[in-house]
């Protein structure tokens, strides 16, 4: 029932369901090259700040492994290893070392390719870390990475489960949850961070009904949350995501619940452009509001929203949707993927470790 | 300089530019039939409750010229009236009767077009009251109400003018205004409404920018503002509506004005959805609020937002685009045309009389 986007082939390679198809079509893409992976991270094809920090430790495995298996080249710009053969490039260096070296500048180009989501910087580290305490040459390192890159996905998987418990608490039968963008299975590893309540609350038969902002530009919500609800047989609807403050107004609303791409220690949230705008309203119509995310969410490095910086995305998301000039030729636009929620506004965190509140420490 | 958008043909026919066609193509329309007058209307081929009274009125011309021009049919769905001849339908009833019958008949069609807008009904209500009041026969009647159209169009054209005049009061040198929906050239029978106060203010070398909200699910604001903006040499960029909270948020946008399609005694307005969360944001973030619109925009039979019947429009409008599938087949949407903003949250009204204030009487 639940969905899977990511899987590994066969050869190793990270296979991803191309989230830019959905819903027309379930088309699998096959990466095990840098210029791949980046280009399917920000075009999106892989999206959701949990999914794209699984997606981006599969896919550096499949890098290295990829490129090991060719061997060292020995290409000046190559800093590669082969199996553990020192092959003169670089001299001096082990193996090892040279091997250590292109972990660390793969990541690093990996962590580059979206600048929001924490998850994927997190992701990143956390696979570096993992490869430098590592004993051995190459083949133990990468070994030890495709570990890292499994445990990474499987603990999200968890996590997700253990959001999705701890938000039972705020469903009741037959609620009304309005959302924002894609926050299910396709965001994540596991059954989803915000729409992972509503999905465990549907199996336990609560009847939630879902109004789904459609989320332009990149229209996640219809084309991404509404295909998960209706593959589940949850009650929904898309909506303009101007529309949602008509629903609020006339108390069709019981529960906004959205995702977070980072979370700053003092609460405020990174998310989706729009999300912002739903807090607003929700306070003025004093429907509660709850950000759901893992801890890998929460960014200690970060004290508040302030110091969070929000990718600007290109005009023509905007101004062409699918190629289709809806703005004359050449308009400017204002495209920001990302806004950020005050704390003050957000009535609540769901995170795998229950309800938490601000300040958050490491 | 100024767009033209609604014509008479040298046959005395409609023409109107196709607005869904806009801004890819400049698609002119000939209509004098009612199922044709009635679908432009509905399918918002002309769209704007200026226009809309325009084009109606202009239209009801055009219909009973082409009916009256082949004369009298005698069918017995047909109660049209030829010119002046008593053919034998509707026996005992004078030409003269059964024309103003027709009046009634075709005027209460195009009001039921759309819903929402109050001006469609008022200039309905305008042209059946010129026929009764006018002496003589078909043609005299006629004749009478060829007048009575371009005199709305006339007084439209000059009202758009006044307001835009007192709307001054409100614009500064280089001040930044954020709109919705299209209330320009092309949603009037003149300059404006909202955007006519930012089209004289740059006439006036004030230096405006517009934040051109893209106005989903129909993008009347990057389809339409965007283009009479960008021929006017007006700086404009054009924004996901949910992103007007982070410009708000980062204190740019000085004040936001929207049009109306009707105006309640008490205040409260009906206008595009999406108004009703911008007057809410505009409030948090103190942004001044102000709704312009004609007198004819304000409904005297309409005490309170509650009685506004506002037009739920269909699913496909959300969910494919242009045929575009943006959400799995089949998926309900929410899909209201307009919304209704509390008079509370409005900082003002401007119309051709001035700054004005609720209550509103006739």
């Amino acid at each position: 029932m639940q969905v899977e986007h990511l899987r590994w082939s066969a050869s190793g390679a990270l296979r991803i369901l191309d989230q830019t198809r959905l819903p027309g079509e379930e088309c699998w893409l096959e990466i095990d090259g840098l210029d791949a992976l980046v280009e399917a991270i920000r075009s999106l094809r892989v999206r959701g700040a949990p999914a794209i920090g699984i997606a981006a430790a599969m896919g550096l495995v499949a890098i290295l492994r990829s490129r090991g298996a060719l061997g060292d080249t020995g290409a000046e710009s190559d800093r590669g290893a082969g199996s553990g053969a020192d092959s003169g490039a670089g001299a001096g260096a082990s193996a090892r070392e040279r091997f250590l070296s292109r972990v660390d500048e793969t990541a690093a180009a990996v962590a580059d390719a979206r600048p929001t989501a924490v998850n994927l910087r997190w992701a990143m580290d956390r696979m570096r870390r993992r490869a430098h305490r590592t004993q051995g040459g190459p083949e133990a390192v990468l070994t030890s990475l495709r570990e890292e890159a499994q445990a990474i996905w499987d603990e999200d998987r968890a996590t997700c489960s253990a959001i999705a418990e701890h938000g039972q608490a705020l469903m009741r039968p037959g609620i009304r949850v309005l959302t924002h963008c894609n926050t299910g299975a396709l965001a994540t590893g596991g059954i989803g961070t915000a729409l992972g309540i509503v999905h465990l609350a549907a199996e336990r038969g609560l009847g939630p009904h879902v109004w789904v902002d459609e989320t332009r530009p990149l229209w996640q919500g219809a084309r991404l949350t509404a295909w998960e609800l209706a593959r589940a047989g949850i009650s929904h609807a898309v909506l303009p995501d101007s529309a949602a403050a008509t629903l609020m107004a006339g108390r069709q609303v019981d529960i906004v619940l959205v995702g977070a791409d980072r979370i700053a220690c003092n609460g405020d949230v990174a998310n989706k452009v729009g999300t912002y705008a739903l807090a607003v309203l929700a306070r003025y119509h004093e429907v509660p509001f709850y950000s759901v995310a893992p801890t890998t969410s929460f960014d200690p490095a970060c004290p508040t929203g302030a110091e969070i910086r929000i990718e600007h995305r290109e005009a023509a998301e905007v101004t062409a949707p699918f190629g289709v000039p809806v703005a004359p030729a050449g308009s400017p636009a204002f495209n920001p993927a990302f806004d950020v929620t005050p704390a003050a506004l957000v009535t609540g965190y769901v995170s795998e470790r229950g309800m938490v509140h601000p300040p958050f420490e490491e």
